[in-house]
């Protein structure tokens, strides 16, 4: 964005831009003021990623707005995540989206060919965290990521882990996703040589609190390269370990 | 006891004894009253074990006092915990114990041969849980128990624990010891086919919380067969394991 | 387990099996990938007890998948918890089940004859926790044990749990049951000699938090013997009971 | 107070008294204001009770000075609370006051004669828990009540809380005190038929989180008549007991 | 009680009782066991108050069982609290029960005349903590007390409650029931000179975390002769006033 | 206030008002009770602002009522929060009120014109905090100030932000609202030169734990002059922007 | 500041200013980097106060090194808060500062007239809450207020509160502190007509945890005008209250 | 490991290892025992980094054991964090470490040139969060990695922030840690297209919680591409880091 201010910099000085509109485009360019939401433009410029519309608390009617504004402005693919089977169908009638009912994500736009570092595994402990790694594994998949999963390799039944140690040891990203005692993140991360994305859930009951317990465990973990995202944060773990799959040196 | 209650109503039928004495008896014969505490003589017969003395918070002068009591009833073999180092040195003048600095455990009278159905294996996370897993095992070892020792097992370095997977399956009881994440009793729950007590430590810093991480998760434990004693509570879990290593059918 | 990997690489020595079928042998065995799980079916073989399906969270599709997976390999008595009324009747067309409404827990196969070493007592503070008991008894039943239940015990009323103080002085394994203040595990724990199972129930109101209160005041009980589950964890209890009414001498 | 308000409200009316007087009077009356501290000179008068001084975190000279301005208004009896060794120490050498190393409480002034309708019972769970219940006996003992001790007579060993029925039968009010998980409040409870003021102490370690876990179970006991006032609150627990003492109809 | 056993201690000595026969009237005597509830039938001997039925978490069979098994043993006056209205109605159809729906309690049987001491004040801060004030003031009547209410007079109206100063000022016991910050029980708790009985209540949102806020707030008021009961529980409340306001000496 | 009692006081030494007569007034005059509220009809003269009914757990019948009671005294200008759909449909049946969906609020009589010092700016960081914004729009406006609205301006794309930095640092007062980690306030706070009212929202999921991440964050501001209102409270922070906006020297 | 990045780009335009000196301008220019502090040199002109020296966790040196470098850039007048004595007597040997102990702050420079709207009423609930009060009525004092101190007016002798009514009413602002219970924000928050800022202090013990219990309370303050700022934060207080009684109309 | 676990399988068929010999390999030789802890000696070829020595709760000569085993087996670079100052003066009398007091991290062998991706930025909101930041830089330094400094940056005067937006632009890696409210994580995230690490601290007061609020609002970061290590980890997020600047695909 730097460069971005210097032109305008260097219209100001060639005469080419006022100062009042170098004022004015500095302050309101980047995004597009819908009423209800701002609708960022720039996005893609400035972080290397295309927009995400976060579904939850938006009426269909919100969406489909923030997904016209974005289409208009020429922004072809657009994820939508937290996005309700109703609000989905609304969607379907007006936009092409691509939408999958478990991890209730979806999608304009067509999907880019893999071309990251390597392989993103996605491991669970159990079934009912499903819907969080698929949340995880489609947006990751969006950025342009290959994606092995991982499913019911919790550390109650260590063989079945272990069977799969060789995925684990040759992805470039793990993201472990379990609820109850979340100690699937610390013997992946003990295991791989790679980040280790840990995303708590809420599956459980009594004294799991809702993935309290998950969250502290996984933040706690004796191994290391090992972080962590929010409960259920199956988007924030994609996304994140799509960039970290993705790392070059900057110009 | 019912026994014991009975035979005191039958003399009471046998005119053996009056009714007020009777009362007196049933009143006030099983305990000691000596200010401070009442000294517990009947546990042994109520329970089968030896009474233990818990020191924290009592003075040595205090400790002397139930000590002597106990003797001058009988009671040869008497378990300390959490004596401090200075409480130890002036029993120790009037007392014969035997007194472990690391567990802050001491005992009088003489060890029972070991006579359990099996080994307990005690196994710790870390270096630092190793307070806690000695008064785990200073215990067992005091009620007639076998010990085996794992330390520095945690789940970070996996093949630590899993080259050790052979005492584990043939253990009759393990207590599992773990701060931080507390995973090792999942993990151990996984592997072992008996009884495990987990125990977490305080031992971890910031979103430990002083052991409730590792609490928490070992509630949490996908595993069967995994229970879960206090933080820091080697004693408890060490009295627990040699109570299911002498399982017997009842007469 | 360990005869079983060496009998892999004797058959590796005596060039019974290559390396490669070793190697896959090793991971891929003991258990079936049925996409949504990985159904375990050696843990008999490793851990002494049939598989257990956890029902919640699970679609009745679902459970019927892996209860049919198992039953392919064999397993004729498998346990099911937490199993909605919907599912059960779904299932129930396909699978001959016994399910029971109060601890929402079915199976499959013939009940063993008792085997245990001694009786296991269900002891509930009050009819609310009834259902958690259940789920404990019909769990420890189906593991071979002889059940005794004594339901609203708790001690605001002191003598119904003290007119049943045989039974609980005569039991193998005692599980103590309680919502609220959770403070029957603490009494029990005074008077048995044998093992007290501790299971908070999430009954009550205000500050019980779910079952918070039961919890923390179980964990900190001042009586020896006492350990504890996760809050609402019948069958928890049960499991690790009749793993404690079945010890013995391991060759 | 209203005769009182009303006193000054005819005097107006009847010309003894100017409005601003009267303002003046309604307004700085009943304390003193001595910088740090407003003292109350009325409050024996509103409620019955001479004031007492809460000594925590207040210096000695503060609590001399507090001090002083009672007795220059009349008042002879007074109770300090949470007051150092030291502070007492400098304080004694200006007034004649008996000081309790246990409870940390002192006073000045002749104790009054019990009498109350019946005898205070002060029980509490352990030895550790014997400063508080002192603080709760003196207090109550200050206020003009009878007091019965019975400690260490946790549920643990419930023959010992059992020998004493008779006295907790017969007390006026009970003070039920107890750390780690507080049960004692609920079996007393359940036995006494009289008010019972549950006490909560930090006594414990790991999960008692210095009294949550006694306050929680307490707060949730199943007994009736069972109310709760702060962790080591003896004083407040002795006052409401003596209130509760001397209950009597109102004129 | 004690005289009851003693007198079962007599007639054995006199040969009028067998030992084993007084063994079963010791164990089996006070309470009936209708499978799912053991009820209660001596408390009233033993604690001077006629048994409650705690409706919640009841079916309207199982409280029917239960009333119909006290009217059998000829108790005539019982309470039932938590009742829900279509529990109510059908109850209705079997018992003449008075039911009222606000406070969501019944009774059977007459009310007995006040014969108190003086009178309860039952006092709340809003409009929302009505039925929590009127379970305690049914509760409260039920149990022989003249009732005061003094509702809609929290703190942030100051003179709504002064206006009030003289009920309180007479009463001979106060509840002060509050949601939100819980600050009436503090600044009732300085006017009165009797005991405060506080209750919390689940009204409020936001940082009120359903009654958290006024528990503590309640817990560490600064004013003296205040004591807490659980959140919401109106029932505990009035049965301790009724108590306290009952006291006399025994013989 | 003070002048009112002056008056009476002078009334009383005039003759022109009886003691029992002025008694009277003091008490029961600023207030009408109607049985489930006591509706305040004295604080527009006591706090310069008209009363508000809080509209939460309260019936239209209710709400009816306390309205009722206001206009027969005269008061025409009336607001009401958190006023359900279905409650403002009755209402309106009966008052001319005015209604808004989004932040549930409504108000009889004429909109002042807007008088305070300057505007005030009403910020969120996302467009689910909407509603709570409007709450404190609708409040702010009801009370005579003009308020500029800055939705969905979070941190997360700083520049929405500070493209407003100019109504930012124009403003009399901000209301900074957002949910998830609350940010918001902080960095508001570093811009704005005015007082920063926080308003922590309950928008999030997982570890925003219904607004605590919010409260906590903004507690714990970096920034000076930011204070916090309760968790979703909007009309607490556009009551309290407006007392600031209308500052002045008191006579 | 807007203004003075316009003048920024019109000397660009004009030609006063090279693109690369601007850039450097808009981004080095407004503090100071001594390595371990970045010293904020334009607070002043950007939020029209000066800036202040949080004294915790920095060393004497570290704070004489910002104290120069403020000094160095014309900047006489100085906060320093949370000052400990022996970092005070270190920094007094090269600056002329002025020393507080009670409140732990000190000054260099002149203190400014009063020259706001009115008076700020600083109130805490008991002497042990006079260090936060000291903290920010200095505090308010050195940004030019008049502060009024009303100390020991807690809620339990609310006589002590109403005597002073009249400074309440007649205040500006009013920070109310109190720790414990934290009533006194409620109670206060009903009688003054003026923005409250209400501190939690960590004053108290048990329950209070620290300042928890007031808190809540005060977020949860039935009373309109209230806001809260974060445990013990007398300076955060002291400076709002300035900035609130400094209100006035911006150009 | 996969390949060296193929390689024992292979040498047991080519006959060049007995069947015990690889069992005994297969379980023994990746770490070594001495007595206190098991020294990892594989981790290296494991994970591709050597080992680090986690210092806290270690005696200096338990340290020096493992240093010296580590040694021993060829290890030159090892880390060592949280060792007190006497620990590393006592350690370098044996081995050349280099100390840095204020990380508290010490490191023996040659650092090796960096040869990362390219540069990580750690950044702090204050001076008090710099011993934190320093464990993450050594850290990353010591793992071969350039790191870039920009301390004091926090969200409350945000030109300071982003009058380094150049280098948070180009940056590989940003680490932010902040202690109070914790917005710079959030800040930093929405302005950098790289993974950013969040490290909440212990720094602040009152209801910072030792750092729960920085915890809490990281976790619910608006901004992508934010994932959170323990309070305080600043050696998690430096490996962490160091391990993402190292990206490059696996063969």
């Amino acid at each position: 964005m730097k460069t971005e201010i210097k032109t305008i910099l260097e219209d100001i000085r060639d005469g080419k831009l006022s100062v009042d509109d170098a004022l004015f485009m500095l302050k309101t360019d980047p995004f597009e003021d819908i009423g209800y939401a701002k609708v960022d433009l720039h996005r893609k410029i400035r972080q290397g990623f295309p927009e995400v519309i976060y579904g939850a608390g938006k009426t269909a009617e919100q969406i489909a707005g923030i997904l016209g504004t974005m289409k208009a402005n020429g922004q072809e693919r657009v994820l939508i995540t937290r996005l309700g089977e109703e609000s989905a169908e609304t969607l379907s009638q007006t936009f092409p989206i691509v939408y999958d009912k478990i991890s209730k994500a979806a999608y304009t736009g067509e999907l880019p060919s893999p071309d990251g570092i390597g392989k993103i595994v996605v491991a669970t402990g159990g079934t009912s965290d499903v819907p969080v790694a698929e949340e995880a594994a489609v947006t990751a998949r969006f950025f342009g990521n290959e994606v092995t999963r991982l499913y019911d390799v919790g550390v109650s039944g260590l063989h079945r882990l272990l069977s799969h140690k060789e995925e684990i040891m040759k992805a470039s990203v793990v993201i472990a996703i379990a609820g109850m005692e979340g100690a699937l993140a610390s013997v992946i991360g003990g295991l791989a040589d790679c980040p280790v994305i840990a995303v708590p859930t809420s599956v459980g009951y009594g004294a799991s609190y809702h993935g309290i317990a998950a969250l502290l465990s996984m933040l706690n973990s004796c191994a290391s390269g090992v972080s962590v995202v929010n409960i259920d944060n199956g988007f924030g773990a994609g996304y994140l370990a799509g960039m970290i799959n993705h790392m070059e040196a900057k110009k």
